[in-house]
C-alpha cells in the first residue's frame, strides 16, 4: 500500500475529512490512478500512522477518512545519526538511501580532513533538498514513521560541539579492527536503552586522520571495529544501522 | 597494503621464491607501478595469507619473498551463501560487491517466478564472469583470505535440491515481519556452529510468491523476518550478513 508523509499536524484525524493537495495530490490521482475506495497509509509529522480511505478525488485535492492506526512499531527503539566523511561521487545518496531503510534518524556530512569531495557553499542547500529527496522515497518505501532529517556539512569542532547532545557517540575506525576491537561495538549496544540517541562517525575513502581520531576520543567517542573485514566508506554504516537493529529489535 | 589471490597452491611458499605472472604482474609492474623492496598481501587459494616481499621484477614476471603469514582470520566463522531472486538492472552486482565485504562465500542467483530480469542462456557465462570480478576486486579491497563462488542461475527445483548441501536453511519472508517473527532469525544465527554452511533466500523485487514459500518450507527453510522496515531486494542481504557477523565476531 502506497504510503505518504503529511506536512501538518491533524489532532482530529480520526473523525474529520482528511485533505491531501499538491505534490502528494498529483501522485495519488495523476502517477498512481487511485481511485475512490482504495486505501493508504498516511503518517502524521511525530506519528502516528494509519490506514485512510479515499472518499472523494476533487480537481486539486484528495479528501481521505481514517480507518485505523497501524500498530506495529517501524522505528528503531534508539535514534540513530549516522556522520559520514563527505564520500567520493554519489556514495552519500546510497549511504541515505540504504541507512534510511535500516531505520537511521538523521545522517550528518561531515568535512573530513581526508575527503576529497567537496560541498561548495552555494551548492549545499541543492545538495540537502536532493538527499531530503532520497530519505522521504525510502522511508516510504520502507514502510518507516519518521523521515530521517539531513543536516547541513559540518566541520570537526562543529561535529564535536552537536555531539553533546547525544548519550552515545563512537567512531568506526579501522586501526580498531586490526587490535580486535570489536567488542567495544557489541559493549555500547547493549547498554543502549529505548529513546536513547546514537551518534556514529564513519571516515572518507581515505579514513579519519589521526588527529580527528585524537580529537573524537578527547571530547569521549569511542573508537571501535566492525568485525575484521575492511568495509568501505559507504557500507560500514549499513553494517552499523543492521547491528543496531539486530541488537534491539531481533535479539531478545 | 595491495591484495593479490594467487591461482596454485604453493606448498613450500614460505621458503621459495613466488613469481606472478599474467594479470597480476601487470597490475603490480604496470598499475601500481611497484618496485623491489615494497611489500604486498599474497593470499593462497585455499588461504592463508601472508605478506610478501618484491625481490626482483623481469620483463614478465614479479619475484616475491614470504616474510610471515597474516595473523587474524578475515573469514566469518560459518559459510554463508546469499540466494538472490534476480532482481533488476545491476542491484545483483551490488549485492555480490557488498555482500562480499560483508563475509558472503558463495552468492546464487535463482530464477523466481517475480523476477522481471532473465538470464539468457547465452549470456549466462559472461554475467557470471563479470560477478567474479566483482567479487574478486570486493574481496581484495576487504582483506579477504576468500574470494566467493558465483553460481549459475538455479530454477526452485534446483535450488532445493542444492539446500541439502547446508547446515541451515533460511528464508526472509515479508509476511513474517508483519508477525514479528524477527526472533527465528536470532534463534537460527545463535544455534550456528563454526564450520556450518547457511544458505539464505531473498526474493526479487516483488518478494517471493506464495508457492515458493510454501515449496521452500516443506523442504525444511526456516521463515524469518529482517526487522520491522521493508528491505529493499539488495538491502536484505546486507542486513542478515551483518547481523551475522554481529553475532558471530563481535557479540561475544
Amino acid at each position: 500500500m502506497q504510503r505518504y508523509f503529511l506536512e501538518e499536524s491533524l489532532s482530529d484525524y480520526q473523525t474529520q475529512p482528511i485533505e491531501i493537495e499538491g505534490e502528494q495530490y498529483h501522485h495519488m490521482v495523476r502517477v498512481m490512478r487511485m481511485k475512490e475506495g482504495e486505501t493508504v497509509f498516511l503518517v502524521l509529522p511525530k506519528g502516528p500512522s494509519f490506514i485512510a480511505e479515499i472518499k472523494g478525488i476533487e480537481s486539486d485535492k484528495v479528501i481521505c477518512k481514517w480507518l485505523y492506526d497501524e500498530e506495529q512499531t517501524k522505528e528503531l527503539p534508539v535514534e540513530v545519526a549516522i556522520v559520514s566523511g563527505l564520500p567520493k561521487g554519489d556514495k552519500l545518496e546510497l549511504i541515505v538511501q540504504k541507512g534510511t531503510e535500516l531505520g537511521a534518524s538523521e545522517f550528518i556530512p561531515f568535512a573530513a580532513t581526508y575527503s576529497i569531495s567537496k560541498w561548495e557553499p552555494k551548492k549545499v542547500s541543492k545538495k540537502i533538498q536532493r538527499l531530503e529527496k532520497i530519505a522521504l522515497e525510502a522511508a516510504e518505501q520502507s514502510h518507516r514513521t519518521q523521515v530521517p532529517v539531513i543536516s547541513t556539512v559540518l566541520s570537526l569542532t562543529e561535529l564535536i560541539v552537536k555531539s553533546r547532545s547525544y548519550d552515545v557517540c563512537l567512531v568506526a575506525y579501522e586501526e580498531s579492527a586490526k587490535q580486535n576491537e570489536g567488542s567495544q561495538f557489541a559493549t555500547a549496544l547493549k547498554k543502549l536503552k529505548p529513546g536513547e540517541k546514537v551518534l556514529l562517525v564513519f571516515g572518507p575513502e581515505g579514513g579519519l586522520s589521526e588527529k580527528e581520531v585524537t580529537k573524537l576520543s578527547e571530547a569521549g567517542f569511542v573508537l571501535c571495529a566492525l568485525g575484521p573485514r575492511i568495509l568501505r566508506t559507504e557500507t560500514a554504516p549499513l553494517y552499523a544501522l543492521s547491528a543496531i537493529s539486530y541488537q534491539l529489535e531481533l535479539n531478545h
